[in-house]
């Protein structure tokens, strides 16, 4: 919230300005939201003793202040950072401005949130011509004298007097062109003496007035300089998209400069007290004798890997291992941290915790638990668990070049090299037939290429978003696929795709990257994941700390396996209509849905009922007792009709119609909106055969397996979009007849649940008459969002790109659950559904329930169960963990 | 609610019978519930001293304890039959099965509602071989007494005995044969005596025994068959259709036999106390002399006209009138009457309320207040609003001959006849150019066929349901429509239809009926309407009642015209989009879909911009300071782009693109899901050009009206298909933007509304926070009925006939609001939305708008005002006034 100006004045009374130094700080690391986090940081290390070279901070309020006043600095500030430079100046022993012992100071931004790059830094302060003299004298070197003045000259003109560094480059380069050298190092003091007065010149001819020869001029030029950056373009264009909210404000931190350019018994360096990438427990890191910390960056000579420093500087690496334990022990995180040594003095300018990949993270937990560093609890939550979808897929070496070809959207995580196919018969042909590993480009995908997506390594769509047919199957089936690729002109008649001026045929070697949704040209090789006992032992505390239970979606062998593999507790959503694609049961289903009487319906599904009762035989076996929820048919059956001229021949032979009859079907059952079309439950009651059919499947294969062992399995029949209480009553009957009829055919006694999904705005309000027949609910958030929203998750994409850049919703909500409207409804018929039934079963089977947010959302309202995609159990276990914490 | 058996067992000590006669009655006509309609009506007759013949009503109890006891009757009826029947006895004189003086009796059901012709009926009860001799001797009429006989076998055989009554119609046409007459009344006592044996020896010979004798043998065979009747077939598809409970059970009333066949002092009619065509004060009806009911409804003698009675039967005449004062008296409504006169005595067996046409209701209303019969209030509550519908289109001429080709839905009220065309170009060219009548026929129509609908008298569509596109805009435009004709089967390219049999080419003539779904051969002759002065005087009551305002949904100054015309306080929903579709915008706006960018966006709205004020000037000057709500674009783009090739060249060239670039325009706009797609307020966020243009062309036509006239219009405008609060923040800055840059360049003050449509489950939760930028709300319960059930209007003709027919809904949730689903939504954001601004103003602006039950319901919910179609005006009018009482 931002201040009242009333709030700040209040404030102004007290402390504006924070000292730290060697003698402690009045500041400390809890004072992000006053110092910012460079500053609080910096004061935390000065608490614990650390050498940090002393300076201030002024408080984030005085840049409120700043912005509600007309960019007027507050009277009382300049008396305390007088007061605080004096502290600074007797630390050090020098004297700000002096003509003997210059103070150099840098003055730097720091925000609550890091902002990296955002804002300006202003580093040797304090230079003109008297105490750059003196600076050659006392460090006796006047060549680093002359370099700092004029790199203080171009950095002050371009941050505080806003002129254009490439005044001064030109400069340089004209320097370094007259004088027949490659390096700026090539150049000696009495270049970089005649460089100063240039600049100078340029400053004096480009803004009418001198460079400013006094150091506190340039001092709060600097300040209000960094507290105008808070308001540059490019600092309110990454607040928005980071969703921090002006009214923070940043705080300027002023600190005596400490150097590595000043001979060989200096340095500067970064270092992590573990390894960022493996998590290894070793330092790493590097440093560059006689350097400033842009020498680095500029990559002009190569930085020494730490484990080298023992050797070149024994005594300043002893102090670094003292301080790398002390910030470990304090922090109880892997730290990343720079220094500089200057004279073989330690100098500690930054300390955080450091980023790492997922698998540091997962062993940096593990082992600081068994260092007793932090509990388990403490361990859980370091892992942000979307990270551990990079652990669950194989990824591209990160070593290999590659040819960028088009970026779409990251849809399905995971890398994949093979021969571009455009159909789905095309890709099953050359997997299957040819052996071969193939991407299948699309489009975009249907039900229809499901078989093709099953054969191919990977999938590339150039429309749909994160949540289109495409992406939802791909991650079900973790598979990698880079969706909604927009520069991709696909043209299926030549088989054919440009994109960015190349045209990549049938048979072209490509790469995609489901995580970063990048298309390459040719195969680059990518590592597989390994799981490793870190992983096992990180699960396994988020299963003892979790409430909720994780189930998967899955429908085939493979998914369930995978399912299991990955600790799913159950099917929360078998999908039915999945079963039916594969190319030798979709003619009977065709057949059924042409045939214009129950009869003809009754003689095709006759044909699917051995198919489908094997099916779900299979799945039980491999879910081996753990629940097992199965949602009858679904789709509109226009999703199972032919579009070619073969596939309609084959149709009508099956079904004894002639060609004409099939076309003018599929033209009847054509709609607008298929969405909110004749679907769901919808088809079991105006054909009411196939779900009959479905049931019998489900019972006699529960029927078979029982008979294997009592008991040994519970199906969960689930009947999708009701919207009305009487759809699911007589659904329910009709299956309870089935379930009678197969049990005394059978002989065997089958238990089982029938219950329903939640996924209509209506539904969830009469969710209280709708339990008299449910004995679960599962809420299906993919259509409860598109329906409380009024989105088509198929059609977002050419708004929600621009939803998000105008702050009008922060996440795609297919991705992540809207609490506030789709959340409500949720909540609405958690409370009505156990008012009627206090026993009825929750769960959650849209894509959200691979979402952390959304998962603690689901924990809140009570809910039993989330499930998820196989890939994503992992990532659910951990977040269902997380919500209890 | 059905009764329980311990409800019914602790009436059962009670009075299971309840006798009427001369002396009064035991029942009265509130009882309807035990007695039954029939019986309820017979008992307030006699309490008013009508001579009603005497008899006795089994009660509806009686039939429920029937079914709950395996169709066994109570044991304590026969007691209390016996009784009532000894009662009816005594007041008529006569003794049931009396070898002298027989009693006869008829023996009917009666259930709480009218089921005509639903259940069985046993007239001449009584007669046996004794009896008849007995009647024949006592009447001196020995042919109607075995007349009485012979049509009392039939019947009770088919009744009770289920012998099928062709048997014993066969032997009575081979009768005729034999004596070689064409009429039944040729027939002679002793035909009708031999016939009588003949009858009795084939129910001998169907069922293996005789024919009962024993008169209470007949009697107990009658009540049974009466309540079994209660569960036959018809009955209880009749229930279902008309959602009366199978609970209620009938009631069975037994009531003594009197003859209008007896001579020619006897006559049997049916009156109207009132002309229940005209509502003219006149007594109606016909009479027929020596004759039974059914004669009258055989029809091989015509009846006498009512006036003529006075001549005929003076007395009974006098008799007449006096009993119809008093029953109007008594009911204060216009009564239907049956009656039989047996030797000069007038017997009344029936009277209700009589059935009447809208025009007749409101004439006898307003009548009747000025009669001092009733006040207005209950004036008001005698017409049902839907009703008035007939009095404002023109209808068929009643009397016309009609081929009838197809019945579709009656979904848009009137009657037209036209030549026949297929396309909306067509109806163009051959209603303007050549001023010919037509009728634009289609498989189903598209915004695009909108200037077809306009220049035909009629549509006709093949698909679609009563709440299709064809439908909404044909009741808007208050053009006759019948959709979703099914057994049309229209080919385009051939300009022809094929339809049972017969195939209708461009240019056949045909006429159709709106108000009934028919679709005629040729030209029927139609009646124009004329509002009448009792209308007018009942609207003006109903305005005076009603609080809640009528508003109109209209867009063209015709449209404007009508519903100003019709009572209309302002306009509540004006559609932009339908301003675009005229031939001379369609090409500037398909100019601005086919632009890639922002600019040429700009270039072809500028052109749209004049067009589009002018539209407003219009309509402000015509809704002279009526508030008028115009909607800002709604559609998606696509649906305004061109199908033909001509139309896409045109456009290309217009636009300055190649025609290529058009089409991949038109694929890329494309939606899975129009509904949920790319539309609505997402429209003016991500091309804010539109929004722009509609609101400047909005404040300058107000700008113009208003400099005429100071405050003379406040425009009302309404942002589509909000979901997010911020959404309309975002686009109520932009309009607010526009009219402040409007008023200062035109100098004139404008005071305008900003609100939005609900429309979606999620602005209805987020009301509160919407309402912060909203000056009102209207609720669109069209697509707020589509998200909440999930439903697309457009396909859900497809499965929701059947779910009517399973009692699943009771009707179609477009054509009558469903309450407890999308009400429960509309209760929420007006509670929420009044929270944050109590003074919010609150309106509806979908098809529900004109529905009486929806009515009802939105002022329950404290809504300000409805808007519905210029033709519903009227019937919004009156039911706003009924939700008051």
């Amino acid at each position: 919230m931002a201040k009242t100006n009333a709030q700040v004045k209040t404030a102004m009374a007290e402390k504006l300005v924070y000292s730290f130094g060697a003698s402690g700080a009045d500041g400390k690391g809890a004072m992000k939201e006053l110092l910012g986090g460079k500053g609080a940081n910096l004061a935390e290390m000065c608490a614990l003793g650390l050498p940090v070279p002393p300076g201030f901070t002024i408080t984030t309020d005085m840049c409120v202040y700043y912005y509600q006043n007309g960019k007027k600095l507050h009277g009382a500030l300049k008396a305390q950072v007088e007061e605080a430079l004096a502290k600074v100046e007797k630390t050090v022993g020098a004297k700000f401005g002096d003509g003997d012992n210059p103070l150099l100071l840098s003055v730097r931004s720091g925000a609550r949130a890091s902002m990296p790059g955002m804002m300006d830094t202003v580093l040797n302060l304090g230079l003109n011509d008297k105490t750059a003299k003196a600076l050659a004298k006392k460090t006796g070197n006047e060549r680093f004298a002359y370099d700092s003045y004029r790199r203080f000259i171009q950095m002050y003109s371009d941050v505080v007097l806003a002129l254009d560094h490439y005044h001064f480059e030109e400069m340089l380069d004209q320097k370094k062109r007259d004088r027949d050298v490659v390096l700026d190092t090539e150049l000696n003091a009495a270049d970089l003496k005649d460089l100063v007065s240039q600049y100078k010149a340029k400053v004096q001819e480009e803004l009418g007035k001198p460079f400013p020869e006094d150091v506190h001029a340039q001092l709060w030029g600097a300040i209000g300089a960094v507290f105008n950056s808070w308001m540059s373009a490019r600092a309110c264009t990454y607040r928005k998209l980071h969703d921090i909210p002006e009214s923070w404000g940043t705080a300027v931190t002023v600190q005596s400069m400490v150097f590595g350019n000043m001979g060989n018994d200096c340095a500067t360096g970064v270092a992590f007290t573990r390894n960022p990438s493996t998590g290894e427990k070793k330092y790493y890191g590097e440093f560059l004798i006689n350097a400033q910390g842009e020498d680095v960056v500029a990559g002009i000579r190569t930085p020494q890997p730490m484990h080298e420093m023992p050797a070149v500087m024994p005594e300043v690496y002893q102090q670094l291992v003292t301080v790398f334990e002390l910030l470990e022990t304090h922090y109880r995180d892997m730290q990343d941290i720079e220094f500089t040594i200057q004279n073989n003095k330690l100098w500690m300018l930054q300390t955080r915790n450091g980023k790492r990949t997922a698998a540091a993270a997962v062993k940096i937990a593990v082992d600081m638990v068994a260092e007793k560093r932090i509990d388990i609890k403490q361990a859980l939550k370091r892992i942000d668990p979307l990270s551990l979808d990079q652990l669950l897929h194989p990824t591209l070496d990160p070593k290999a070049k590659k040819t960028v070809l088009a970026t779409g959207l990251p849809a399905s995580p995971g890398a994949a090299s093979g021969k571009v196919v455009f159909t789905a018969e095309d890709a099953e042909i050359m997997a299957l037939t040819h052996k071969e590993k193939v991407i299948l480009v699309r489009i975009e995908t249907s039900p229809e290429d499901i078989h093709g997506m099953h054969a191919a390594q990977g999938i590339l769509t150039a429309r749909g978003g994160m949540t289109s047919h495409a992406a939802v199957v791909a991650r079900g089936m973790g598979k990698p696929c880079v969706s909604g690729a927009g520069s991709l002109s696909i043209d299926y008649a030549k088989k054919e795709c440009k994109v960015m001026g190349h045209t990549l045929r049938e048979g072209d070697i490509i790469t995609i990257n489901g995580g970063s949704g990048e298309v390459m040209l040719g195969e680059i090789p990518t590592v597989q994941p390994a799981l490793s006992k870190d992983f096992e032992t990180l699960m396994g505390w988020a299963d003892e700390v979790r409430t909720l239970k994780v189930r998967a979606n899955a429908e085939t062998p493979l998914d369930a396996t995978v399912a299991r593999k990955f600790g799913a507790e159950g099917i929360g959503l078998c999908r039915t209509e999945h079963m039916f694609f594969d190319q030798s049961r979709i003619v009977a289903m065709r057949e059924m849905i042409v045939a214009q009487e129950a009869g003809g319906r009754k003689a095709a599904l006759a044909k699917l009922l051995p198919m489908q009762r094997n099916d779900f035989v299979e799945l039980f076996r491999i879910m081996g007792g753990l629940p097992v929820t199965i949602r009858l048919l679904d789709p509109p059956l226009h999703e199972f009709l032919p579009h070619t001229e073969d596939d309609i021949k084959q149709v009508a032979n099956a079904a004894g119609v002639s060609v004409e009859t099939v076309r003018q079907r599929a033209h009847e059952l054509k709609e607008q909106n298929p969405m909110l079309g004749h679907r769901g439950c919808r088809l079991g009651i105006t054909y009411p055969e196939i779900y009959e059919m479905q049931a019998t499947a489900i019972f006699e294969a529960a029927a078979i397996i029982n008979k294997e062992q009592k008991g040994a399995v519970i199906p969960e029949i689930m009947v999708p979009l009701v919207m009305i209480p009487k759809e699911l009553e007589i659904l329910k009957a009709l299956i309870d007849k089935v379930a009678a009829d197969v049990q005394k055919k059978s002989g065997v006694e089958i238990t089982y649940l029938v219950g329903t999904m939640i996924e209509l705005p209506r539904a969830a309000l009469r969710a209280a008459d709708i339990a008299k027949s449910a004995e679960f609910f599962s809420f299906g958030t993919n259509d409860l969002t598109q329906t409380t929203l009024g989105i088509s998750r198929d059609d977002s994409a050419s708004f929600i790109e621009i939803y998000k850049q105008k702050g009008i919703v922060e996440v795609d909500p297919f991705v992540s659950l809207d609490q506030s409207g789709v959340g409500e409804l949720i909540m609405i018929a958690a409370e009505r559904g156990r008012k009627t039934q206090p026993l009825l079963k929750l769960g959650i089977c849209g894509e959200h329930g691979g979402d952390p947010a959304s998962i603690a959302f689901f924990r809140k309202a009570g809910l039993d169960y989330v499930s998820c995609s196989p890939y994503r159990v992992p990532v659910a276990r951990l977040a269902a963990a997380l919500a209890e914490l």
